[in-house]
């Protein structure tokens, strides 16, 4: 029996200068004509799909039931796959997206895929000029006529989850008394999210009231975990456990990311003080 | 008797690079699936209260009744208060928000607050791991629930509107033959609004066909009021009343602001010439 | 008979800094409250009436039926006309806006105005204290109660399409072995389509493999016409056939109007290899 959706989220690096998110919208509006989209966040920085699957694994647990489409797609017109992946018991979320990694993470977060297909089926895509907007042409529509109704099965062939292209997620490792972990993201405060937890601290170093924390030879500061910004004195860096439950290097009212040069994909060094 | 709302008007300070709009449209849309959501803005400056509350002044007395969720938030996590404010006559609106000000001048500007609570009901929140993102986990449940029927005294215990933050509403001032003004805001056209409106302007120090307008020591211009921006002649500054019934710093077609160097709170004198 | 119309396509210089989208979108939630707005993009840079122009006219294809509201508008305030104009055979579609060539494009490429009307029933407008801000007051006012079923002819007196200002196209021309074009849009990516399609490429100087592209005296590289950005390889010029059919200057994952300093307006020459 196929289930109908009624909530597309959508997330993508197509920024809102151009018409591109519009013209999305436009498409499933006239195909699905009740269904609310979400916009999640269309300022993935371009062709970066490292930062849009985290994005989409941050926000998957907090979405809607229905259909996720994601687009970062540095690919598109190439062979990489056109994909849709059901995820849950009941198939209550089905992801479509290019098959670059994009939605690895989050579908590992929701349970991991139940059932996979290839948008192959032109029926279910807009004729086009050029191949160069699968949003438009092949995403957007695949993603409104599964909330129309139509099966997964008919979007195309079906294909084993098992070679969908993996995500990267940097684990965090343990040295001699001390833990190396990497900037996942900052966010719009400066905010650094780290791909280590507080328990997952103190496992791997023990429980301190202080760190040191060493990003590059010549920035080392003292770090202190804290439950909120505001626990934090001026200019005080610390290790607030953030909305995620990730471990974030925050200065209160101010951007830590700036003041210690910390970017996505940075690392960083933590050992007990 | 509970009145229920179907439009939630969204301003915040989260920006649209990160997910935090889309989480909150997505925790809106289960727990209120019928209800719209408006977005005001989202790129009021981080942490800028106080222009978060001048925006949602100008915007409150267009939006559609129903629920405002404000959020601009720099003491998230710390001690002060979450509310919900209900304002008119028969309870048309209720805006939701930190109780820093934030919300105080639009509640003035639509007859000031009638009932208010804190929100302290976990039953009406998100269980979260961490304290850093309470748009998510506390206001925008909150919204949600308002819209759903949810009384406003079940969201948390009754407090006094006049323990409410007030918010900092500049006074234009008059001197010696001049008046004091300062600049609210400065839009995306570089037009620099000021607290001050052309009433005002007469009734402190006259009608003037043109004005002199000392920005800093090095900086004064001739300014003349007009009543559009195409009364202007290239260049010549005017002084327009804007769509708000303010006066603004303009030049047609070109940023006032940045000619002038102008930013919200820059003070400026005005004096008949 | 009066259609009534759904959905309501919003493009505009506004941006999304400022409460201007928000409080027209608030303004139609009260007129038309079961409308949906589709943003198409408020990007637009600030009273670029030709890039706005462009952008409706490459939307338009895609929309849904309804109202398209369109405000770029340098000459608020003053004499241009607020306009309605009706496309399609069965009056399908109306857009409003100013009548300065914004439309215009847009009209052509839905077949042409069938009707047109001049906004000036204040009866379908807001009252306000300035001029400044006819989004607001008369053009979303006029967008949503269109959609509520008033009749395109209450909202002003009929004009003759004849009369509504024309945009500017720039058409390419063919010298001696060789065409000019222009820069027409650069995209988020940094891709930048030329007012050519593949089809008038061949025509005016032939097939080739490879295309020599003179930007100014000093940039010139060989392009290569190719069906996608991943046929290119590294740091290779292409001329991509875009998803609206035309050519687009493209480098593979990254910026081509970075590297060859191609901006809107920006004209360049092909010749045979």
């Amino acid at each position: 029996m196929t289930r109908t959706h009624d909530t597309i989220s959508f997330l993508s690096d197509y920024g809102l200068d151009d018409e591109f998110v519009g013209v999305c919208k436009s498409v499933i509006r006239q195909i699905a004509p009740s269904v609310e989209v979400i916009d999640i966040t269309h300022n993935i920085p371009a062709f970066d799909v490292r930062a849009g699957g985290l994005a989409l694994s941050r926000a998957v647990q907090y979405m809607a039931p229905g259909v996720v489409l994601a687009v970062v797609d540095p690919g598109v017109g190439t062979e990489r796959r056109a994909i849709a992946v059901e995820v849950g018991d009941d198939g209550q979320a089905v992801l479509v997206g290019p098959d670059n990694g994009l939605l690895a993470a989050a579908v590992a977060m929701v349970g991991g895929a139940r059932r996979a297909v290839e948008l192959q089926n032109e029926k279910y895509q807009l004729t086009r000029p050029g191949e160069t907007f699968a949003g438009r042409d092949v995403f957007a529509p695949a993603a409104a006529h599964l909330c129309a109704g139509v099966d997964l099965f008919d979007l195309g062939p079906e294909i084993d989850p098992f070679t969908l292209m993996p995500g990267m997620v940097p684990l965090p490792s343990k040295g001699d008394g001390e833990v190396k972990a990497e900037v996942l993201w900052v966010d719009r405060f400066g905010n650094a999210q780290l791909n280590l937890g507080p328990d997952d601290l103190v496992e791997m170093i023990g429980a301190c009231d202080v760190y040191e924390m060493s990003v590059t030879s010549d920035i080392t500061r003292r770090a202190r975990p804290v439950a909120s910004f505001g626990a934090l004195k001026p200019n005080e860096v610390g290790l607030v456990t953030d909305s995620y439950g990730l471990l974030a290097v925050a200065i209160n009212g101010a951007s830590a990311a700036s003041a210690l040069r910390l970017a996505p994909g940075a690392g960083l060094t933590l050992k007990p003080l």
